[in-house]
């Protein structure tokens, strides 16, 4: 019963991962119906059309489930981040893309983002793993701004601080987007990087919007990679 | 046990809101220990020093306590956007104070602050009324922005998803605040308040800041009033 994520995630074949995603798509939708404390191993069996017994080969505890949600997020995340620190462009962009492509891997590309939401939830063995990625993950937004006010784009101001009402506002997220609303989470998305980098832009200053290409490389970068995850 | 609103909240006396206020501070302490779905109603009890009997007095459940939690930030935070909408002051300078308001009552004045987020977790007969006054509080931020649009202090954005941007990451300071920091509550609200009001505002506009003697009354409401609850 006590794994720890190298074993447990690094060894999944694409076919697991994809019935683990399933899995996590199905407990979202109990979760959002019943909330997380009210929600049992069955109720998401039954979700998702399996047998209690079935889930437990794929997930040995609710807790694992959790973290594994966490987890797939965060690894989704880092790669954005990579992906957008590779890109050429200036850093209030920068600043853009990763707040665009959290929001809308948060809330479109993968599931369960109720249980990203739920830091505490998550317990021994997983919980070391989830914060180191949680610390290598913002010390991304860290750089990004710090690079912005060395480039004089972005006025003075605590990184860590302004990494955190970054984040919140984007985790918050997951509590109130819905997918049949009257904008998509690329549009919404984009409202948020206008409104959250524009918060640091030193005085005359723009925003250098990410182009149409920028922006696509960045929200459909889990669409494309995930069958290279066995690889 | 069904019990709703007007009469276990409003008939309580000064003491015995007191007492609620302080087994939410327990509350709160366990919460962040042991999360919010593991902790029950015993461990809440002993962290209070009550026998649980004496407990279930005060709250029949922890769905009771968790809704009293909410109700209770919001009524605080409904004080507060009263008495901001009541100052003679300009939009921005309005926002900032709502902002440094909510910051500073839900990290520093009110206890139970992370229940305060499981807004999944308060079910009937409760949902209702929390679902009220939360749409109420937003409609106050709807408000501020749209008349800080008309003044042409701020730019065009969409006043419900700036909203959203700013009370998500306010709620999620509650994860992440620490009272033994490097900073008070109320200077993080106003780093908080420089960089959420600053994406908003139209080119070649400054962010007139609160004075102290304004965010003294925003934010010291809650230690002059709860005495008068009573009354």
């Amino acid at each position: 019963m006590v794994q720890s994520f190298p074993r447990s995630e690094a060894a999944d074949s694409t076919k697991v991962l994809q019935k683990k995603r399933a899995i996590l798509e199905a407990a979202a939708r109990v979760f959002r119906r019943e909330g997380l404390h009210a929600s049992g191993m069955r109720d998401i069996a039954a979700e998702s059309g399996m047998h209690v017994g079935n889930l437990y080969y794929y997930f040995h505890s609710k807790q694992e489930l959790l973290a594994f949600c966490q987890k797939d997020s965060l690894d989704g995340l880092s790669e954005i981040a990579i992906k957008v620190e590779e890109l050429r462009v200036y850093s209030d962009t920068r600043l853009a893309l990763l707040i665009i492509g959290h929001f809308v891997l948060l809330n479109e590309t993968r599931p369960g983002s109720t249980a990203h939401l739920e830091v505490e939830a998550v317990s021994e063995p997983w919980l070391p793993e989830i914060k180191r990625l949680r610390h290598k993950y913002e010390t991304v937004f860290h750089r990004v701004i710090l690079g912005g006010q060395k480039q004089g784009v972005f006025r003075q101001a605590d990184p860590e601080t302004i990494t955190l009402a970054i984040l919140g506002a984007l985790n918050w997220s997951a509590k109130w987007y819905r997918p049949q609303g009257k904008k998509t989470a690329v549009e919404i998305g984009s409202e948020f990087a206008d409104y959250l980098v524009g918060g640091l832009l030193a005085e005359g200053k723009a925003l250098t919007q990410p182009d149409p290409d920028e922006i696509s490389q960045v929200t459909r970068l889990h669409l494309v990679t995930l069958p290279l995850v066995e690889a």
